[in-house]
């Protein structure tokens, strides 16, 4: 492990968030509010990195390193950015506002808070302002704005990027991490413009294209996108958080012209079919609630893209809709969004080598003396590829029971409990009953909370950065003292 | 595909159950009750058995071959074996019928009789002796009695046993399948004397063994074990639930005196620590239901029994527990019991072989030059077998989530549509709201019962032979047409 470099990249982590906290300060000093909450942790940051500036001779950073950094990284900037809630007094609880700020960065989206509206402007930015910078990843932008890991980036980056496989799109990590920025910072201002074109204030349209850009869900109205009841408002958020829940690569081939990467991408096909197959079910179930086809591929459309893309924005409170529905939706959480896209749950890209993988081990039953290669955009799947899928799973699986029946123990319904879970770690944010798109995850005990603080981070950072952490091996040589 | 040899060993089995049918007819005639319902089925039996008889010149049989006639085997039995009910007029429906001899059969115990102590002695019997049959196999049965399939058994035992490898005790099939036989006869035998013993009747003792030899979980009362609010009955019960959810190929060691490989047993010891974890974590959540320590463990044990085993059985509306129980018995319905034994579910090997997996897979991201190996009952498990496992983990929970999807069309509430599925695809027999201890399967709709026959049989036969069953390259050269 070199200790120096993690603690040296950690330090950059720790300046760049205080020069985030900027932006929601500036709002504050706009909207002529107690600068404080922001000022004070801005203070704390820069002291807490000011060690740890200097660049050590040798910069080399492994597999292992990069799990440290990211898993680290992560729960660092969840405690260091849960301060401008609690000196605030908006949420005085230090564990409530840390899941809060672990749920904005993860892009879950659950709340402890009963309502939204009356807190501070400033604070509503910081919060969904976490969503953006948790969608693309805190190290992609130190990668992007820092060329200070050149060569050694790809560790951060594979240990940050979801998905079950990651591509250099050019051959700097810094300048991959510059691309992928700039295509995300014009799609979020694409959004904002055209909910300023319907009319929806700019604070307003900035807090939902961060929550949506990063497939957060976070609302600045206790009733989320519903509050507007406008259904240009719902085309427009649901047609862009399926943009977001597409592979970004993607957007960079279309830059470059190379169409027919896109169009044949498979992930992509996939996840328009599940889109489109799960629109049309939904919205022949809830017809008879709305009454009119429009309506129903409205709330369905919206909500089948806020469920998949892992975001949990609401136009309707889908707790209510009848069981297939729910069961549909539930099944999407899992799904879940792109791989390399800002979206959480297991991804598409998972399901679909899954099931290929399946299909061809199953024909291999029946003609044991087949050759069988199975393929995944255009390439064929090597067997260790295949089986770091199914790694993921079976932990993902384990983890997700062993978090079940911890959680079963704060005593709420077995619906609540699981879902809850499920919202968590497939980083949405709403689940069903007491957690559902109109309740919250106020009741929940602090230990449920911190629970589910480590699921979102489970979800977010795809499990093994969050579960190595505490593998005694990771830490031999007295790290703990040293950062 | 042997056509004429499948069509042989499908024969042989409808001869096989008319033979069986005559122990429940026999009952009947004991109790002065109409012969029709058994008379009728066994002469179908024979008629549909009788073109089937000659035997082939060719009797190789390949996989595809033994998932065929597994598949094909346990619906034509299914279909004979639903005529009693239909013809005695109880269960007039045949769809209903056919839904409770699949139940029977693949050892679920899910039931659509709203009560059973109405029925006559004869069909009660019968209900009950299909989970004494379907628990060891019907081919496994026919391979021990008729000796036609030398050195071409082994495909049909490997598609019927449960469990992610199927060993040889000895060289002949034949031979093994006796010995395997002969051990679940004399665990019988000795479950009905204890419960003589006890003074339960002879025929609730025997319904009652067969019941949990099968790991089926029919009583012959409508409260179940819960009936006879008798301790000595629920530890016994109990005890002999667990004895046949164990591997018995142990039993066999135990003969031959190889106690040390059974001492060694890493899926037994697993099973135990998991039995005894969630005994003592349900019996200290449901103490302040039942007020003392002895009562809690008792209806604890009983009922982690039943379930981790899949039989079913029931003394409490565990329904009623608190969510953290609650939550425990649907995590132990996923596990199921022991590979090798009557009971149901994934499978203590499968989840101990994937948990190890995992845990390597793991340290070797931190350490990539690491050369490791997964060991597991003291053999090194090969890439080829760790992903036989990963492809049933990822099958199962495509059926299981298809099925999910298709059973909420009919409109239950979540939990009662998602256990539904878990009890039937893993061989329980009871989940919770509607289909809890004290309810049963009668609302769901015809198609709804057809699923869940389906994901009994898929759940029995470990589901490739159902799946397989599906695909069209299995049925090249229209064999449709000869059977």
């Amino acid at each position: 492990m070199n200790y120096q470099m993690i603690g040296f990249v950690l330090g950059r982590i720790l300046w760049t968030e205080a020069a985030l906290l900027l932006l929601p300060g500036l709002t504050a000093l706009l909207y002529r509010e107690p600068l404080l909450p922001f000022l004070v942790p801005i203070l704390l940051l820069l002291l807490a990195g000011l060690p740890l500036q200097r660049r050590p001779k040798q910069t080399a950073l492994y597999a292992r390193d990069g799990f440290a950094v990211v898993a680290l990284a992560w729960v660092l900037m969840s405690a260091f950015g849960a301060l401008p809630f609690v000196i605030d007094r908006c949420i005085p609880n230090f564990i409530d506002a840390f899941f809060e700020t672990v749920s904005g960065l993860t892009t879950t989206g659950a709340t402890i808070l009963t309502a939204v509206e009356p807190l501070h402007q400033g604070i509503l930015f910081w919060r969904s302002f976490t969503h953006w910078i948790g969608g693309m990843g805190v190290l992609v932008f130190v990668i992007a704005v820092l060329p200070m890991t050149d060569g050694h980036g790809m560790h951060l980056l594979r240990a940050e990027m979801p998905g079950p496989s990651v591509g250099k799109l050019v051959s700097r990590m810094s300048d991959t991490a510059k691309i992928l920025y700039s295509i995300y910072l014009a799609m979020t201002v694409a959004e904002i413009v055209l909910l300023l074109l319907g009319g929806m204030p700019l604070f307003d349209a900035c807090i939902h294209a961060f929550g949506s850009a990063g497939t957060g869900g976070f609302s600045s109205k206790n009733l989320s996108v519903g509050a507007y009841d406008n259904a240009y408002f719902d085309v427009v958020i649901g047609i862009f958080m399926l943009l977001f829940g597409v592979n970004f690569n993607l957007y960079y081939f279309l830059l470059i012209r190379r169409f027919r990467d896109v169009f044949r991408s498979e992930e992509l096909w996939a996840y328009l079919a599940i889109v489109g197959a799960a629109v049309l079910a939904i919205a022949a179930d809830i017809y008879h609630l709305f009454g009119s086809v429009a309506q129903s591929l409205r709330y369905s459309f919206f909500q089948v893209s806020s469920i998949i893309t892992t975001t949990g924005y609401a136009t309707a409170d889908f707790n209510l809709w009848p069981t297939f529905s729910k069961g549909i939706l539930v099944v999407l959480m899992f799904i879940g969004a792109c791989a390399g896209s800002t979206g959480g749950g297991i991804k598409v890209a998972r399901i679909v080598i899954l099931a290929k993988t399946s299909w061809g081990d199953m024909r291999k039953m029946l003609h044991p003396n087949a050759i069988t290669t199975t393929r995944f955009e255009g390439k064929a799947l090597t067997d260790k590829h295949i089986r770091s899928v199914h790694l993921f799973l079976t932990v993902y699986l384990l983890v997700f029971t062993a978090s079940f029946l911890l959680l079963s123990l704060n005593g709420f319904d077995i619906i609540t409990t699981f879902t809850a879970v499920a919202a968590c770690i497939n980083n949405i944010g709403p689940g069903l009953e007491a957690v559902g798109p109109m309740g919250n995850f106020a009741g929940f005990a602090w230990w449920s909370k911190l629970l589910l603080s480590f699921d979102m981070l489970v979800g977010r950072l795809e499990i093994f950065p969050m579960l190595l952490l505490f593998a005694p091996s990771i830490w031999t040589r007295r790290i703990i003292r040293r950062i």
